[in-house]
């Protein structure tokens, strides 16, 4: 297997020259204070190595290995902890965390390329950061300041993990029924008991203790509230204390991420602390599910640039068959890059890739913008922003990434099929990225049913402005822009007729979920791939000749190639529910 | 997991209504003299208890346990070689072969729906009995006397099995590379000396011999020849002799089928006997590669529907939310096959596994007026048409079976990515479909390059007036008639403009044929769909109203959903090369 690359240089475009993050900084001033370009290039580079040298060499034998369970608790394949105590030394738990309590304040905008280079380079491994990292944001935002005092500089500082622990065997993606009891202690505190499943990280050896973020109804109550419980308790002066009922009742046996610990856990009496306010659980979890979905699409973009740097790669050095019309160089096999088909696959996965790093990094700035904005109204509208863009990133980005690591075990032919290419590990690996974390369905139905026509498409309309001005395009992107403009037109048209038919077909959204967010997926990569090509144009003095040529082809590939797809998806859209909903139940 | 119910009705359907194999096998004497619609019903009922109570329950302890290699031969797993015994008694591995050698003498038309059957139980099970067929065709096709008179009645029989020895090290899909040499020997025999890997059932313990069909260079020579190399030598009498110098290197460990041993066969100095003509061995080899071909896009369609099954049953009983507009039994959460979403993906697999079973059952009415039809003409434009969609069955079914496995694999949400509800092993068994045989790339260069631009579209234009002429619509199906008769005629126009640029634009064909098979697949399900729904109005008489109903549904969800396709692959086939080919090797 090749050695993960991170794109920095890809990576350095969008920060610099596309999203203008100087500029977004300086609008920032609680980022401002702390990072500049210079400073963010040089976290890169050391992100980068850090996931080269010792994260990705854990990825293959972690997979064959796997998590192992002793019946009383978890322990992570060989390697696993004593780099994530490296890592975890090296700040990176707490990257975007708050300086207040130890994390290093950096912005989402660049956290996500680090988050991307992670997954790359392991999802499994990464995996168990990512959540640590989610519950310090959801306990940051909800928790009280005891909790914060107490939890948060050790969860930053990756010595404690972070676990959400949501599902139930009854309950899915449908909450409501969670029967996880909590009971009322005199001090404050609660006794919960119950049993959760499918617990990313609900138990390992990376760290000393697991604080699980945890799902239940207070006793006497319907509504659900949430509960911080730690795996052992944690004494006033935030030592590990005694163990609290916390039990791990067995490990699942996945398609793929063999090295991450899927948990049943138990919950005996277990101390628990309320996280804001009773009943008000589903809020609070949702700070950190929120969070966690982009952070689940990027997972879905790590692996589509693993898979396309190791096919890249492989088509280059694979010599089968002639170039048509004959060798280039009088071989007498070319390698198979030569072949239109496979330049097709590896374009596809290249256009999508670099196209979602830009969503995923225009989701971490408004992300950031949210978050530290000194301008309410900035403020408000970058809310509105990462809330429409949340589900897009979380489903398109990991459904797009599946489609890559399987487009690219294509380019592998038969040696695709087997482990020791790797291709194979991430196409399994990636798979889950569309389930977990509110499957992609779910996010589809939240996108169409509460972001564009939940304000009567008042959000989407102020973002395709928005979008509109950070475009002040070149003249010889006219007849892109325009097709886009027409594009877009047709999505918002075909958007208001859902708006208007969503009452008397009550069933409507549901079924023209998924094609909605796709053609917005697409086009929204349109206007990526326009403000790239034109921005790296405009930035040619400052970049490689052969950097600004590939992106105005690639450009030109997906508006030939991948673009057209918004149409077919709206098309889909158009055609309606009645087809879907008329089948009775028994006929299928 | 539930029990696995072949879909009998469905494919009575198509025999009797859709395809009308009683007037087909009247019109071919070798079949009709031995068989009716009543005995065809009976095979598949027969075939369908056996799939069902046989092969399913061998198949998830099959992945779970896998093949084992100690180093000299391969140990299938436990249950494995019983059910093989059993199987091949019954007469099922020589259910199409030809009765002068003790095969069945039944049409392909009803051995695939055994096909599909024997697939949706265990796709690594049922792998073992194709390649065996597959070798007795071509063995047939090409061999001696003697060799058919040794060989052909033990591979029917299923004592012994056979293997197809193509791939080595750096010659896939490129085989003019092979280095296993052939050195002729004054008896006639030869003695093959090399290496292959990727040699699917190269060795088990389910029958007493395995024979390899090899390609291999004689010596002197750089043209390809067909050798025969069995395992074990066989005495004048049929007897099985002394081991032959044919051994197995390694057993690779695969993404899925685990079950089916791929292996890496060495020959050191094996006797071998030439099949066909010197250095005439690649079309010896197609005659095997193209029923291959056929049954691996079957071995698609056969997950296709088992997925179907699974997640059908499953949304019918998973409780997880409300139906929009409220929960039509005022239960406290509906089954998900409710939400609309949920039918979305069940309906896409339907619709599109329902119209490939039509696919298989009519390429295998090809092969069969190809093989016995009477008249020349007739035998002669079945030729061509089987030749037309052979690459469009391998590919299309496969590429859709997979895409049903991960639809399926959604429905689940986390269910789907543990070993226990089954999903997530067929898609794992599912993926290799698309790439051995020839991968779905190849496939679609076959197609358009040799089928559809290869006589300037002579053949497809011929079978759509073919297909047309099956078709005496009813009124009611005007508009669809008229709709794909335009898709139909936008799709030759669109060929035809590839058939005029191909000569000025030499990796045109290479760079837009997937998007032409894809095309060229959603519009020939489209006709499909409209026969399906045509006939059963025809028959109402004698098929259940829900039946009739559901057809004429699933036509309607069909032309509104999935027949939008053609025109996005039509339009990225018309987006041409251009993009494709302009960057260097390097930038990728």
């Amino acid at each position: 297997m090749i050695p993960f690359q991170a794109p920095t240089e890809e990576m350095n475009f969008l920060l610099r020259q596309v999203f203008d993050a100087a500029a977004v900084w300086q609008g920032l001033p609680a980022i401002a204070e702390l990072l500049d370009l210079d400073t963010a290039t040089a976290i890169l580079e050391e992100g980068a190595k850090f996931c080269a040298e010792q994260i990705q060499p854990l990825n293959q034998p972690g997979d064959t290995q796997g998590v192992s369970f002793n019946g009383l608790s978890v322990k992570t394949p060989d390697g696993y902890a004593a780099v994530f105590r490296q890592y975890a030394e090296g700040g990176w738990v707490g990257l975007c965390g708050e300086p207040e309590y130890g994390g290093m304040g950096m912005p989402k905008m660049l956290g996500v390329l680090l988050d991307e280079m992670g997954y790359s380079a392991s999802n499994a491994f990464t995996l168990y950061a990512a959540l640590t990292a989610g519950a310090a944001l959801c306990i940051h935002a909800h928790g009280s300041e005891a909790l914060k005092a107490l939890y948060l500089p050790k969860l930053y500082s990756g010595e404690w993990a972070g676990a959400m622990d949501m599902t139930e065997p009854q309950s899915g993606s449908d909450l409501r029924t969670i029967a996880t009891r909590a009971v009322p202690q005199s001090d404050g505190s609660y006794r919960i008991s119950g049993s959760k499943m499918f617990i990313t990280g609900g138990d390992h050896d990376l760290t000393s203790n697991v604080i699980h973020l945890v799902l239940a109804k207070i006793q006497g109550s319907d509504g659900i509230s949430l509960f911080l419980v730690p795996k052992f308790k944690v004494t006033a002066d935030g030592e590990i204390g005694d163990a609290n009922g916390v039990t791990v009742g067995a490990v699942e046996h996945k398609m793929g991420l063999k090295g991450s610990a899927t948990c049943v856990m138990n919950y005996d009496d277990a101390e628990g602390y309320l996280i804001g306010r009773a009943n008000r659980g589903l809020v609070c979890m949702f700070t950190m599910m929120n969070y966690e979905r982009l952070s689940i699409g990027i997972q879905g973009l790590g692996s589509a640039q693993m898979a396309y740097q190791l096919s890249a790669s492989y088509a280059k050095e694979r010599l089968q068959g002639l170039a048509a019309g004959g060798s280039p160089t009088g071989a007498k096999a070319d390698p198979i890059i030569v072949h239109g088909d496979v330049r097709r696959m590896l374009l596809n996965i290249r256009a999508l890739t670099d196209a979602g790093r830009a969503l995923a990094v225009m989701t971490g700035m408004q992300l950031d913008k949210a978050k530290y904005a000194a301008d309410s109204e900035e403020q408000q509208q970058a809310t509105r922003f990462a809330a429409l863009l949340t589900p897009v990133a979380k489903a398109f980005l990991s459904d797009r990434g599946f489609d890559a690591c399987v487009t690219a075990q294509q380019v592998f032919g038969g040696h695709g099929y087997i482990g020791e290419t790797g291709i194979e590990q991430l196409v399994r690996d990636a798979r889950i990225a569309q389930i977990y974390e509110g499957t992609n369905g779910i996010q589809a139905i939240d996108f169409l049913g509460r972001k564009l026509v939940g304000d009567n498409l008042a959000t989407v309309t102020e973002f395709f402005s928005w979008l509109q001005q950070q475009q002040s395009c070149d003249e010889v992107f006219a007849s892109q822009k325009q097709q886009l403009q027409q594009l877009q037109q047709r999505f918002v048209d075909v958007i208001a007729a859902v708006n208007q038919q969503k009452h008397d077909q009550p069933a409507l959204i549901n079924a023209v979920a998924v094609d909605a967010l796709d053609a917005f997926g697409y086009l929204l990569y349109g206007h990526f791939w326009l403000m790239m090509a034109d921005k790296s144009l405009k930035a040619a003095a400052q970049l490689p000749v052969a950097f600004v040529q590939r992106k105005q082809q690639l450009m030109q590939y997906y508006f030939a190639k991948l673009l057209p797809r918004v149409s077919l998806h709206l098309d889909v859209v158009t055609a309606g529910d009645e087809t879907i909903m008329q089948l009775s139940a028994d006929d299928f």
